[in-house]
């Protein structure tokens, strides 16, 4: 859960009040999320959600998010839309940190996966890269391969403290990745962090996809390849892949997917558990700073990664070219 | 923050099936509380609040406190009213753990005490000791003196390791307490819990009491004791005179309080500071089991304790009989 800064209600009152929102009625700390403060705010005109953003998201990229999800929003992807205060301005100030308030979307993000939730999310993730495409903002991705140096060189003395030979392990796959790393796949906006609990469900179609702090400009296909690594697998490590099918059926059905595309989503699976590998791997090591925030396991991604290693084409995610 | 037990969106969609309510449309995990899990239910009907029975709550106990919410609810006293499903019932089982659904109650609980709280508090607090007296059940106060000596054995062993000297003071205390404890002082239902995170206020009014899981039969006049500790001490563990007066004038106003009953303000405030030191200790001692919960300090009830052990009257408290 996340509840880094404690909003207090002189000041959430105080807060509100720039906004055409009416009383607070109530403001209650929400368990989920780890990189921010989230509130669910209620005020006389319905339930908000309150984000107070906290370290991992720069101060110099919020204006991207905001300008995205109103973007996004407009464009019919059912996300957060960011509340305009009465100046006009969607970001603001609380107890010191940047904040925003967006709407409250409704839906419940699926615990236990089947079949038809991926397939629903392949079609909402093409949407979203469809709607994206008239976005006129770019933000590199600083999670791809330049930050997985930096972060693998941040961590990697302390690696095999959590599983021994990890050092050298990850040395040599960022090393396939960095020679291998494709350079002229389409690129567009993508969100980067489409796990189950970022994507909400009203019965078997998705009613909306949040937490668009990690979005970026990159390879579409690098995000689908993400929502392989969140959505497919079983505990047991194992691939599904009528899952994966479903996932990426789901999206070719909106956005065809080129030959070339298919041909690197090995690849960039690889890629994408290996970031989440890393970062998992370094707040492993750095601990929970005070938070009360329960730290993920990072060799679930390394399962993962090494099942995509042994990945020799897209029929091995239940696919055809 | 507590939530304890994470429901899944099919259980929790099942589980609401049973209720009149609607569709569910979100159900988010609260960050307060510490006893019970809480999560904010959003349904086609509006926001309810959904809690999972955890731990220190007896399973016999839970018709006591859901009849108790119907009855205060319906004399006027603004708290969670049960939702019954539509086989009549409002205690149903979610998650292997008893739970049920009350409704949402508008307004912020104050982090910040000024003295109109503490009158607001003393006459909601006489409000309920009026409305729980035509409630046909009784409780025992499984917290009053048999339950401290009780745990008290269980940690007084390692109290030395929280403050030295801290077993033989308690020790002392619990001596005094035992053989002073008044036997006949008016008795009622009392909330026995009433912390400012349970009191919620729409500008200067009390517009909720919550979290009646200590309620139980004991003398109303402890419950105001519990209530000084609570809200009227300073941070540097001073009592501020002026909001211990407003609480007890405020009380007053609303239901007069016997000669004897001020007269024993001092002891029946020196055992529910023993009570909250007795608990926190316990707590502290245990540790944390896994939950994501920040421990109370036990000290800051030492400090009120030492603090009740040296007036000598009810002008202590800033009040006359």
């Amino acid at each position: 859960m996340a509840v880094y800064t404690d909003v207090d209600d002189d000041e959430a009152r105080a807060f509100v009040a720039a906004y055409d929102l009416g009383e607070v009625l109530a403001l209650k700390g929400i368990a989920e999320g780890v990189e921010n403060s989230n509130y669910l705010l209620t005020t006389e005109r319905g339930n908000f959600i309150l984000t107070l953003y906290e370290k991992r998201v720069a101060l110099e990229d919020l204006p991207f998010f905001i300008a995205l999800m109103e973007h996004l929003a407009r464009f019919g992807v059912a996300c957060p839309t960011p509340v305009k205060a009465r100046d006009g301005g969607a970001l603001r100030t609380l107890c010191g940190r940047p904040a925003a308030i967006v709407t409250f979307l409704p839906g419940m993000w699926p615990r236990r996966i089947l079949p038809y939730h991926c397939a629903g999310l392949g079609r909402a993730l093409a949407l979203l890269h469809g709607a994206g495409a008239s976005f006129p903002l770019s933000r590199e991705n600083d999670l791809s391969l330049a930050g997985w140096r930096r972060l693998f060189s941040s961590c990697r003395k302390r690696a095999d403290e959590v599983s021994p030979g990890l050092e050298s392990e990850l040395d040599r796959e960022l090393e396939v990745l960095e020679a291998a790393w494709p350079r002229d796949l389409p690129k567009g906006i993508i969100h980067g962090d489409l796990f189950p609990d970022n994507v909400f469900f009203r019965d078997s179609e998705v009613s909306g996809l949040i937490d668009f702090y990690f979005a970026c400009t990159d390879f579409l296909a690098y995000d689908l390849s993400v929502c392989l690594n969140a959505w497919c697998f079983e505990e047991d490590g194992s691939l599904n892949v009528t899952k994966a099918r479903h996932l990426i059926e789901g999206y070719r059905a909106v956005r065809p997917l080129r030959p070339e595309e298919i041909a690197a989503l090995p690849l960039l699976a690889r890629g994408s558990a290996f970031r989440f590998l890393l970062t998992r791997l370094c707040d492993w090591l750095q601990g929970s700073q005070g938070a009360l925030v329960h730290l993920k396991d990072p060799l679930e991604f390394l399962r993962k990664l090494r099942f995509h290693r042994s990945v020799t084409g897209p029929s091995g995610y239940g696919i055809e070219v």
